[in-house]
């Protein structure tokens, strides 16, 4: 059990451009997975890491953090994994353990959360992501990818699946006849939630501003309903009509008009961040007693139940596989919204080393 | 069982101004449940109302949403109250009975609720409030009050402590080692939503813009700390710290601020309609799993509920009784918060008739 050689690929100024990068990662301690890459996806948030466009990138940066792989050695104390098994590692790759957030298997909400690369890991040195050959990481932040699931298809599920899945899980067990929900925006995150909700057994209405993507939604996604964001009479008529919207706009949009949408105790989710604020009329909220809710990814505990779920229901996200050669690429085409809907790279394929 | 003349305080336009009104009610149906009112509360929803600044208000309008009264007269169906009993109405005095709000014992949700006053009664006719001799209404929207509570203190608890009553109780029986709550705003629902808060056990931290109420707030209101928002040193000290935060605040304010005050998964109830959007910052809210919840009034049941802890609590609301002719003078000191907490009208002892 030695520190490994790895090579991936990084990021080393605010232009962004990702390179071959060799680096070392700590040899396996007693609690740690280590394992082979064999895919990543990749979300808006690496474009803005690596971008340092939220001002805090630490270069040379490899980002990466919906992680598949294969585990080639485990501590001497782990038990959940042994060798040759598939792990998966989603945003965060430790937590205090101690603290409220912590205790209640939601360590995605701790303050002292380790993030899975632009951190700084327990032995002091920089976490690094998945674009890379291998990864090491406590056992604690590590799932099990199920037999009956493709690693490819499992990878997308590690940060973009659960952040859908872990607002929209207190529907499941719901005692309402049917569940009305809506999915804002069909990105990376929300076409996961179509696919979800319907798994869920929920009715489902993709919100849009245009008429672009409705067969897209009503015919490949299965949503059963699309309602066009832009017409006044498609939305008076959809009014107080869904039980939650899960909003992944990660840009200003009028709110109070998603939230008219909304039956009596009906909840928006907010999944994407705006780098404005956002508003709502009170009375709007008080008259419904609607919510306006964040959600911040999912545990660890969700990230399992969800690739259990996926597995379970036979789901199939819509995927790109590249290599790491094409990253740079498609991170442009990313940022133009020209995927359908998530790059995942082949990393193992991808002859890093 | 006739229609009954009855005598009341009503505006006339919208000026707001009130003065002697005489009218009818109808007679003592099956469910019904007649009273001669004993006290009124007055709140600024009544002063919105006289005024027409909800542009909805119908003329003469007898207001009054806080009404508690001793039974004169039952219907043949009713077995929930008798002649000499004491009894309240709140906010409504009606709903569809059919809707999910209803079945579900949120029937102040109800699309088809009919308002205390300047609502439409079954019967057609308007309803009236309780600035008036004696009301009728259906048994359902009717509370009892319970024999150790003096009417007069019951009387603001029908809405204003309800309101703050509602959205709070859901932090009763948590298993939360202490909980921390804040209270926005100290007027009507504020004051009473600090005594409330304090008989559940909760830690209680009034949230003031100035200096001007610590004293009250902590001495005679008996809170446990007061903060000054437009301290940022203060407010900065106590970030992540509060369970929940009761909004009471009828106007723009920084919603923003005060989320940062709310710990992992915590809540700030909105209970104040402000007349414009409020605004919010989604990274906030998504980072702390964070809430933003409207609440209206309570239920019939959460009223209900209140009545009995508040007389087991053996609660005190701070409020000053008034005669009905002093009613114009009480709104307009209610308007430039000259009260300390709440008018209640002595409207038995106004010789109204």
């Amino acid at each position: 059990m030695e520190e490994r050689r790895v090579e991936g690929w990084a990021a080393r100024d605010s232009t962004g451009i990702l390179s071959p990068y060799s680096f070392t990662i700590r040899k396996t301690g007693p609690e740690d997975v280590t394992f082979k890459v064999l895919y990543c996806g990749i979300d808006h948030t690496d474009l803005h890491q690596i971008r340092n466009e939220i001002h805090m990138t630490n270069y040379p940066l490899v980002p990466g953090h919906e992680v598949v792989g294969e585990v080639v050695e485990v501590g001497v104390s782990v038990n959940k994994f042994k060798v040759g098994d598939l792990a998966g590692v989603g945003g965060i790759i430790g937590s205090c353990g101690d603290c409220s957030s912590c205790k209640s298997n939601m360590e995605q909400y701790c303050k002292d959360r380790i993030m899975t690369y632009n951190g700084v890991d327990t032995d002091g040195n920089p976490t690094q992501g998945g674009f890379s050959s291998a990864m090491v990481v406590h056992q604690k932040y590590v799932v099990m990818i199920p037999e009956k699931l493709a690693p490819e298809q499992a990878a997308s599920l590690l940060c973009a699946g659960v952040t859908a899945y872990s607002p929209m899980k207190q529907f499941i067990q719901s005692d309402m006849d049917v569940i009305n929900a809506g999915i804002l925006g069909l990105g990376g995150v929300g076409h996961l939630g179509v696919m979800i909700a319907k798994a869920m057994g929920h009715h489902v209405t993709v919100i849009s501003s245009s008429d672009k993507k409705r067969v897209e939604a009503l015919e490949h996604l299965g949503a059963d309903a699309f309602l066009i964001s832009s017409s006044a009479e498609e939305m008076a008529r959809a009014a107080d009509s869904l039980d939650y919207i899960l909003d992944t706009v990660p840009a200003v949009h009028p709110l109070e008009s998603y939230i008219q949408l909304l039956k009596v105790h009906g909840k928006v989710f907010i999944v994407g961040v705006s780098p404005k604020p956002l508003q709502f009329d009170s009375d709007t909220l008080i008259l419904g007693k609607k919510s306006i809710v964040g959600s911040l990814m999912g545990s660890i505990e969700e990230t399992q139940e969800l690739l259990e779920f996926w597995a379970e229901k036979k789901l199939k996200s819509m995927i790109e596989i590249v290599k790491m050669d094409y990253v740079n690429e498609a991170f442009e085409r990313m940022e133009r919204n020209d995927v359908r809907y998530r790059f995942v790279i082949d990393v193992a394929g991808s002859n890093l080393n």
